[in-house]
């Protein structure tokens, strides 16, 4: 497999730092916390970053509404108290939100389908930040659009808040599957490929009886922009056999085994939200599920990190869901 | 981008004063206000404008059934205390409220899909009365036929009482993408265009077996005089690049990083309506509104505005939604 790594090409101080500071991430676990408190446990239990949010996405998912960027202040609370990077979350298509973000000197800016989101059409165009952005997919072609748009670091979608590793894994496969595919594919099939992603931007359009997508833009430029763009991006996915940023797993993560999962279907590392502090003990489940990411190869570690574990959190059958989050700005 | 101050070609005396004053609103916010108390947060805090109505479109949701005109003494109570202009709104259709609005002395008249509306064809016929009026719009055609019928002002719609900015961002993506395509279309399309538009004030029309909208008359004039009226309009916007009139946002607008992606959005000012006195500590949102409207390009700013607030007002999913104001009279 090819080195995520390998950035000569890109240009300094911007994608370089950007997709370099994402690889500084590689193997490890992100954890979501809400109080200064369990960031300190996360950085504890060795976490390679927080998520600084109000409420894990179990709670956003019971309280329902509309759920948007967390106080400033919680997350300067945050950022003060902790030495390892600080992430937190904007509203997909909220450049406003990232922007704030940005000013605080939060570390990274997660565009995130667990708040709800606040553009139908577009996402943030990310290429005019110089904070990196993560961003969630559910398959290659949304992963495509993102990088496109300038995510640093991807992460495949699972349902968040559930507990419930099985879409997780959906979307992981799926991505896997298709640049195995895309590595596979004619050329004819491959300008298929950059035309359906390519159309993934253009929703705007659809909505209107009157505009015709050749003649307008997007907030990333026109079509031919676009789809030079997008020709690009997988032009190096189908070089590299993967994503051409750190791509971690997020959504549903509640085990030692779920963690050590995820890294064997290909990820990077991952992202644990719910599960670890609405597990029964959260100290020793950070250090289990990081014991578990980092030797993910070794059964015995991993049935270790098992065997320290009280209660993992309570989880949620995907179909009993009201709210779909994974499946938010595809 | 072309000024929507330039009136050089206005009749004197109604569209200039009519605009003039929806002009005097640009870059700031409009609050709704339920109480002279209320009317006198808003003032303090900056607001160009306030509304006054009995009930917050949150209220109005939650209470369903018929939603009209406030009470007179309300809307001159408010009148009475207050020294910045006082809007008010009347039924969408419902020319003998507006009529009532006027003859009290209301600054503006907002014809508004947050009451029920109460003609299923016809908006009100702006252009017969001395008071300006604001409406709102989903998508390019029905602007026109607004600022045709004479409308000073415009708003994009959001979903009002939702505190959700979702639908204030498509349908200010949706206007910006129509005047894109406008300005690009071929003169065929452009008559195409013409045509879509008038045809959107024959809805009468479509419920009688009877009738051939060749042949009958509307309260705006005849076939002819439609169609060469939204010409104009839309000859305008063409050379114009934008709409010929003021152009707000409002619908679902709750943080002062909402109100600056909508001035981001190209908007030229917002309607606040359930955000600040539906939420925790209405004084401080409307400072904080107030303060990332007039400074949204500045991110610091944004982020201190972001950081004085206290909770913001809760919000509601679109797809939970019983009644969707923002489809209502297009």
């Amino acid at each position: 497999m090819a080195d995520p790594l390998d950035m000569s090409t890109l240009r300094h101080g911007t994608d370089l730092l950007k997709r370099g500071f994402a690889r500084m991430q590689q193997g490890g676990v992100i954890m979501d916390v809400v109080t200064p408190e369990q960031a300190a446990v996360a950085e504890d239990a060795g976490a390679v970053s927080v998520m600084a949010l109000e409420r894990v996405p179990s709670d956003i998912r019971a309280d329902g509404g509309v759920a948007r960027m967390s106080h400033p202040d919680l997350i300067q609370g945050i950022i003060d108290c902790t030495s390892i990077p600080v992430m937190a979350k904007a509203r997909i298509g909220h450049t406003e939100e990232a922007r704030i973000l940005e000013s605080m000197g939060v570390d990274m800016v997660d565009e995130s389908e667990v708040l709800t989101p606040a553009d139908p059409f577009y996402h943030i165009n990310k290429s005019d930040f110089t904070i990196p952005f993560v961003c969630g997919c559910t398959n290659l072609g949304e992963a495509t659009r993102r990088i496109f748009e300038g995510a640093a670091m991807m992460r495949t979608k699972g349902e968040a808040g559930t507990g419930n590793v099985v879409s997780a894994i959906q979307h992981a496969r799926l991505v896997a599957g298709e640049i195995e595919w895309l590595q596979q594919a004619s050329d004819l099939e491959f300008e298929g490929a950059v035309e359906d992603v390519t159309d993934g931007f253009m929703r705007l359009e659809s909505m209107s009886p009157l505009i015709d997508y050749e003649l307008i833009s997007t907030p990333f430029g026109d079509l031919n922009t676009l789809s030079d763009g997008v020709r690009d991006v997988l032009e190096e996915v189908r070089k590299m056999g993967r994503l051409p940023v750190v791509t971690f797993s997020a959504g549903g993560i509640a085990t030692p085994a779920d963690a050590a999962l995820m890294m064997q279907t290909g990820m990077d590392g991952i992202f644990v939200g719910s599960g670890i502090f609405k597990s029964e003990d959260p100290t020793t489940t950070a250090e289990a599920i990081v014991m578990a990411t980092a030797h993910f190869e070794d059964p015995s570690k991993i049935t270790e990190a098992s065997a320290m574990m009280a209660t993992p959190m309570p989880g949620l059958e995907i179909d009993t869901l009201e709210v779909r989050m994974d499946q938010r700005g595809n």
